[in-house]
């Protein structure tokens, strides 16, 4: 069998699109990752427990509209009832069966509703289409986030493609990023949970829209093994590369829905001692409101960046610092003449851009992905009141 | 002799105003607390090596307009020159002068202009007077801030009383917190050093505007000793609680002045294992620029400040969390029932809003303020461009 999909409209958002995704797959390996906040959601509780009890699962489910988080003890019982209606009615065990929700924060799950949809989408399981699929675990996503590809190894074909979804935070109280991958190819769980989690560390954790994190984020990566590639050290470069490549055009195309976003920024920082201390000062740029708003402003300003790089009280050498904004230097041990006036062109004229910093201290890099701060980000998350 | 001031318009501001403050001492010891930004500027690198090598000071100066910020080595001469300029007209020694600046960074300070100023402001020094003086070190600041206070121990007077600048990083490059704060209590460096950094914890080290610490960032607290009063052990939590009573009111003066702020906003944290994890969660909150544009839009959103608590990652149990703001309890342990509407209410109707967070592990609180995210603050970062 192949990877089916169902989808309804159960009610759970106010719009009346659809919020109810159910997936069927093939007896497959996982590898999963949740938020790490510590008011986690109760499908985050659950699906971490069923990720303790069991390699591998044969469906799971999503609901858009409410996240079924800071719900206590009923919204434990509602995450494990989702699961267990899904196990019913497709005739497996309830711990095969992942949960996720996405949504309103602090609200029960109308489940008499959630039962319905599940039912109805279950009825109408079909072979997996991205678009409608992610179509239907959106919230205030502004497009639907859809990527795959293939890959060839020793003559045979693979794939790998994957859904997201993820904006900002939302009214009335938080979006989450939810991102599910599928493969075909055979591998080991060990494997896969390696080359995985150097993905998602590269991809879906070193974006950024507000710096607020959610009680629901997750991440899941499932190989059904249903075409004849076998992953092995001999390839495992290879599909690593493959998945990615789905994961960053998936978490990049969350930053530039980020609520309010106008540009896609795409900060490269090179020459640290260490990976770790490259991901945190690429990091803290990438959350400076005053780096946000002058990337709004077409506002070329070193000062700026610079200043985030020094918050991290690492003791950088700034004689030796090195700053590019796209092709202009603009930093080179110290203030440098630039042509200020292309370096704004280039930010207008630009819907994603590059900012590169040498540091002169050792040889790892990160990338980390952001968006402006704008005013649109203030009147989403303002002037729309409970 | 007394504590006396000067100031001058030396053309480091564009606006033609006040931009040259000299503060002439009796020789006074001092406390003094640095930015930990690694990108100190010029000042702070000189300071640190003067507060290294003499435990008094007989004067400081400060300069607006400029923060003699990245500007390599050049920049750190400037600092020093300043000093000497002031140690030879006061005829003092270099090392007795402390040097601060605020304003652009990135370029060198105009030391003819400087040095004029300078000497203008000392031919016309006079008896501290705490407005014009605050006048003269502001850069985006719309209201001068100062404070004073006195205190009697034994019937014998003493008084506390400061000026302060800051109100969240400002364009071209940034502004800066600078706070200086005299006293004429007899008192030992020692307990002086003690005392002052509990204080500057609780207040100037607790305050956020929008999370981006500068370059420059001083907090100077002087005794002159020239009162009658002793501080010793048996009175310094007297001595300790006025110093924080003037520093509280200068760090809040800055928060209400926080760029484009229409809210002050006082965070409590109660309850927490110890004083470390209560600022922690009090400043994550604080910080969350979900929580601050829900301040702006009177949104009594609960689930943005418990998520925020949940990003620290600690082990809370929200299940023992209460969360009130003002008066309305809005989370007990789980979402509860409250009068939305009569908590809208209270949010528009004050410019000071409090948040009480108890939760129930351990016995520690923290205190800190902070100011709303608003269509403003973009406009102040983002429309003024280099």
């Amino acid at each position: 069998m192949s990877i089916k999909y169902g989808i309804a409209k159960a009610g759970i958002k106010p719009s009346g699109d659809y919020d109810i995704l159910v997936v069927k797959l093939p007896e497959s390996i996982y590898s999963l990752y949740l938020t790490q906040n510590s008011l986690p959601a109760a499908p985050v509780i659950y699906d971490k427990m069923v990720s303790q009890l069991n390699e591998t699962i044969k469906a799971f489910v999503v609901n858009s509209g409410n996240a079924n988080a800071a719900t206590g003890e009923k919204g434990f019982q509602n995450a494990q009832e989702m699961a267990q209606i899904v196990a019913q009615e497709l005739d497996i065990e309830k711990d095969e069966v992942l949960v996720f929700s996405t949504g309103v924060i602090g609200v029960q799950l109308p489940m008499d509703k959630v039962e319905k949809g599940l039912k109805t989408a279950i009825k109408n399981l079909k072979e997996l289409q991205l678009e409608p699929a992610s179509k239907a675990i959106m919230t205030t996503d502004s497009f639907p986030k859809y990527y795959q590809t293939k890959g060839i190894i020793n003559e045979e074909e693979f794939f790998i493609k994957g859904i997201a979804k993820g904006a900002g935070m939302i009214h009335p109280n938080m979006a989450t990023m939810l991102a599910f991958i599928f493969t075909d190819v055979k591998i080991e769980k060990e494997l896969l949970d390696k080359a995985s989690k150097l993905v998602v560390e590269r991809t879906f954790n070193s974006i950024d829209v507000d710096g607020c994190e959610s009680t629901n984020d997750s991440v899941l990566v499932v190989a059904t093994g249903e075409s004849n590639v076998q992953i092995d050290e001999s390839n495992k470069l290879y599909f690593a590369k493959k998945l990615y490549e789905v994961s960053l055009n998936l978490a990049k195309m969350i930053v530039k829905d980020g609520e309010g976003a106008t540009k896609l920024i795409q900060i490269n920082v090179h020459q640290a001692q260490d990976k770790e201390e490259a991901k945190w000062i690429a990091e803290t740029i990438a959350l400076s409101n005053l780096f946000k708003t002058a990337m709004f402003g077409n506002d070329p300003n070193w000062g700026r960046i610079l200043s985030a790089v020094g918050q991290t009280h690492l003791d950088i050498d700034f004689s030796k610092v090195k700053l590019f904004l796209g092709e202009f230097l603009l930093y080179s041990g110290e203030p440098i003449e630039f042509n200020r006036e292309e370096a704004v062109k280039y930010m207008k004229e630009n819907r994603e851009i590059t900012i590169d910093l040498y540091l002169q201290r050792g040889e790892e890099d990160w990338t980390y992905y952001t968006c402006d701060l704008t005013y649109k980000y203030i009147q989403i998350n303002a002037e729309y009141t409970t």
